[in-house]
């Protein structure tokens, strides 16, 4: 049974065909959140883009393939996010435990590229014959390379609908911007209103800062009177630029730091009215139990 | 999480990819009877396979297709099976809230024939595009045109597989058979051999009645003692046919009757080892309460 | 390392690719007649062709996929034989342990037709994602639908010598042929031909009888004074018939019998040049070590 | 049969099809070190990469492909891999005697190009005809073709597994990278952990040496205090990195050099927890019985 | 009849199916050489490569089709090379008459291109339909292009073998490379080792100087006193580095000069086990008689 609040999330995607509905809904009636059209999704990708010593070297059981799937299950995540090798390592074993996300596109960070541009490294179809309900891609707008990604994006999506998978978009900003416009909140809510465009059911940006990046946004800010001091009002601008709260938007925790800091973040996201949280590092890279319970620390948040 | 049960039957299903397995494990994983390894699935193609009014007609709300959909949430079940149309109707209003198995061919009764054979009439990238965990197949053993069901059950087998889709087998031995042989307990023991040897994951056949039609099977039962008297003996039966129990093999629940006479026979059923049920118009055709409370105590019977 | 003798018989297929060859030499340095290029070889298609109960019941344990895998590994065979749904069950568990031959096409005994013709149940991709060695299929000359036999089996052979599979023909008489004239020695003969000639690399026939059936035929037995009386004198005339001995020619085990008289029968088939034998029910229908035993004192009877 | 460490071994790549896992098994079950999951495998593709005389020269038999194959069956080597023309020539003679890899990239060095990119020489149908059990793809991380290379990795993968191929990546970071980091421990890592996000069953890279390239890398070598002293320090980090040993991850054997170098180098490999080693120059640049005799010793300290 | 040199030359190619086998025997058992395993060929791609004034200006009658034909089969050629229109002008006239060898990549030298790149003008296809033994590709290997030339070819040999057609590969290097290292005996050997590596069942190159290009291969040479001083030296080398002498390979005639000079470049090129010649101008562009007389003696020399 769906609740009340599930069945308006997914009334905002009427005309996807009813695979991709019962992916949505599959992802939002897992775990603990369950219900609520709240999320807490667990990313593993940083193995491949920030290479493992980095990643999993604070955590070493986390080395481990199936140490993820278990985390995303104990914890009552509502998906668990991966590169393909990584889902392959698991999907048999953890099948049907929990919903899981392919990242179909990954960059590492041995080279360094003036133009970021990941490399396509799995596809829908091995979505379908790892029993995924999503497929993950990230764009970089704002990068020399966009438009192959989009163009990338483009047939990915149109794959993925037509056989009932969800598309999530990871929308980082990078390239043409300064280091502080990257997680500016004009450039946050710009990044969701692109992947929303592009077609993304479900949008990943960072939480946004209160740093105005583009000077004609900033106009608009300043005439509107558009508050950006708390990240509550900042998510709301982002909230509102993913078609008004009409995509499910939810945000990236960025990298490891303490407790108290990630909750009280995340208090900011659920008053500005953001879906869930997506948090590798901050969960991963604790002890398990200690990762367990500031998940549920965050779930019980967003359930308030 | 999964039960050791539910991951007990799964192992019999090793070398199939984790997509299979998951959907495998969601039906396994859904209503009533999640994670007892026990089945109770509802099935409504009578509409095309009887016509509307003898299979509505006894309770009119039926001839909705919502009504289907809410029947099996509200009892519980696995799954519910349907045509193409009967699904498209309903799958997106009831996206998430219980697995489908999209029956992918049918035979209508305008038409008499003397080598029954069904129509195909949808397709495997149909259940994609629906959400459907399987796809469902028929074939008429002893027919005449049994050969080409096989051939085009092999097709349909293969890129199901492929997708990640569970396939189950309705396997109905008809033609060069006595009316009393195409429920003899030899003949449905066959008819489990034959769909499981095609690659079906889950086998549909009717309960056995206690004669036996081919006379050199009828020497092996009478030189090897092997019982047949109850429908635990017969179920038996079937069930070592179905590879030792290690494919899941499910019972119809046949013409409509009385419920205490339903119910005795699911006893049987379940004491022979039987993995369920798929009941239809003992179901569909009742008020919509009472079927819920019939489909309530089959379940109860099965999870004792 | 190969022996000689192995080298001598992959000499006669010189011109098949590697891949085959490789398939060829796989089947010959396995189990105890590994160097010997002789085959004993575990077929089990009897559940789908003549029933479960027919098959199974007279040793119920192998009513089970796993029963067959592990037989066939406990007596040292060159490989197993078996249609999609047993090897499906067991090639996961048992990889690599004993080479598969998956049998293509497959006839049940419930409809009784004139003209017998088995359905293509699986596929050359199936055997390799199943990992075989060897594709299987039965054609039945003499019958009224041959030619579609032989036109199937031509794609079937084309593609499986295109991807490195071995592929194996069970040429059975049936049809226009009298009841004694299915095993007749010129019969025999004449099926092993045909198959050799449609481009099989290895053949199975029924042991020949001292019967001959074609008017023609024993004109030529008659003038050349060809003796027909044991066993050995008809297998040497099929073996002739295969090409000279330059076709793998193989014997099936026929009904089961007492362990005596099947091996009185293989010491014929030796004598006479036969390459092996294909034994299925006088194997697994009885006991497991007795069927252990008797496979080696078979293979026992060919090493001499 | 299978030892419980390759059946274990095996385990961890549930979800691949039965013929990946009788190709993963056929390989661990060949040559001197059968059944203790440890490979060492011969690779000869220096022919191409670095040209005939550089490669042959210092011992003029191995010009001629039969040396090679040859030469693995001496040593009792798990596999031998070349490119597609060493192959072609011996496949046929050799067939069924040694697992092949067919390596389908390669790069000569007559072009001195700043961005590394070989090319597709050979396809997984090549592998099929010519009987191989494996094929191989290099890959060079880091470099500026990178995401070009691993696109293609893509497609060769998918088709592979599909086909019941086992896919080996040779991972070799180069480009953004300096000279010593090229063998890095972290760099090390990293490209094991690439090739098994991508994919591949088993991985090769070069041993690691006692330097960290990337500085945000070292960081946390040294807060989490990971020893990168000792050889087998250095392999246990590339083990881990290798999805905590869960993929099969292989080290090269490097510039031709003596012998008690080579073994002592062996020995850290295998007190790391080294799955073993693919050893060409060292191997077929030495003459026919001192190449046996040393990788006959190094299968030994495998052994302990 | 085939000698027991060609027999020989044959075994090496086992693997190959028969129709590659029969062309290579026909172009063996062709023309004054044939038994002999030597080769004579007469090839005119200038018109395409180098403009028809430079190459038919200097012997008007050659401007003709049907004259190269007529010099291939009056000279007693093993086989005439030639790009798709010349042989389309002539293969009806002179079919049966001399085994044809179709040029499927040419390059003019109207365009200035910094990287050489031939266009693909004619298909496996075109050689089928025109009764041609063989087809010919270039490839540049050091050029900027030659991993696309390699790829291209990859695709044009599975086809060409599959189809029973011979794959002659022109190895020239060029691009980064000195003009004298064009013709280094190391750069030889090594454009020899790539094109066999690449599947080539012929291999041609131009005969050897007495020069060394890569430094790393000078090493070897120095170290292992492998000579080079006379043209049989360098030949020698060129054919170990063709599979140690188990890869037919030829050289071209080059420019024209004269017949003594040519005649003394042969008894080379044969003493040091070179299996032929591919000479064009310095064929075609003397008057006929004369080229007659030139390639008779030339084979005279290969007879001796």
């Amino acid at each position: 049974m769906l609740t009340d609040r599930v069945k308006q999330i997914l009334s905002w995607y009427a005309g996807e065909n009813p695979g991709v509905l019962s992916n949505l809904a599959r992802m939002m009636n897992t775990g603990t959140l369950a219900g609520t059209g709240k999320f807490v999704i667990l990313p593993v990708d940083q193995g491949f883009e920030h290479g493992p010593v980095r990643s999993f070297g604070p955590n070493p059981p986390s080395y481990d393939p199936d140490y993820h799937f278990q985390l995303a299950i104990d914890a009552g995540c509502n998906a668990y996010a991966a590169p393909l090798g990584f889902l392959e390592a698991g999907a048999a074993k953890f099948a049907g435990q929990v919903p899981l996300i392919l990242k179909l596109n990954n960059s590492d960070t041995l080279a360094k590229t003036p133009n970021p541009l990941s490399a396509v490294t799995a596809s829908v179809d091995d979505a379908l014959r790892l029993g995924c309900s999503a497929v993950g891609y990230t764009i970089y707008p704002g990068s020399g390379d966009r438009n192959r990604m989009y163009e990338d994006l483009r047939e990915i999506t149109r794959e993925a609908k037509a056989k009932g998978i969800v598309v999530v978009v990871w929308s980082y900003p990078r390239g043409a911007i300064s280091k502080d416009g990257e997680t500016a909140v004009d450039v946050a809510g710009y990044a969701a209103q692109i992947a929303c465009q592009l077609g993304a059911h479900i949008v990943k940006v960072k939480p946004p800062k209160d740093f105005i990046e583009q000077p004609e946004a900033k106009k608009t800010f300043e005439k509107m009177n558009i508050p950006t001091k708390t990240m509550a009002d900042r998510v709301k601008h982002v909230v509102q630029s993913a078609f008004n709260g009409k995509r499910i938007v939810i945000f990236s925790g960025g990298e490891s730091k303490g407790s108290a800091e990630v909750l009280e973040e995340i208090k900011g996201i659920r008053d500005g009215g953001g879906f869930g949280s997506i948090m590798g590092r901050n969960a991963f890279q604790r002890p398990h139990d200690e990762a367990v319970k500031l998940l549920k620390d965050v779930m019980a948040v967003y359930q308030k």
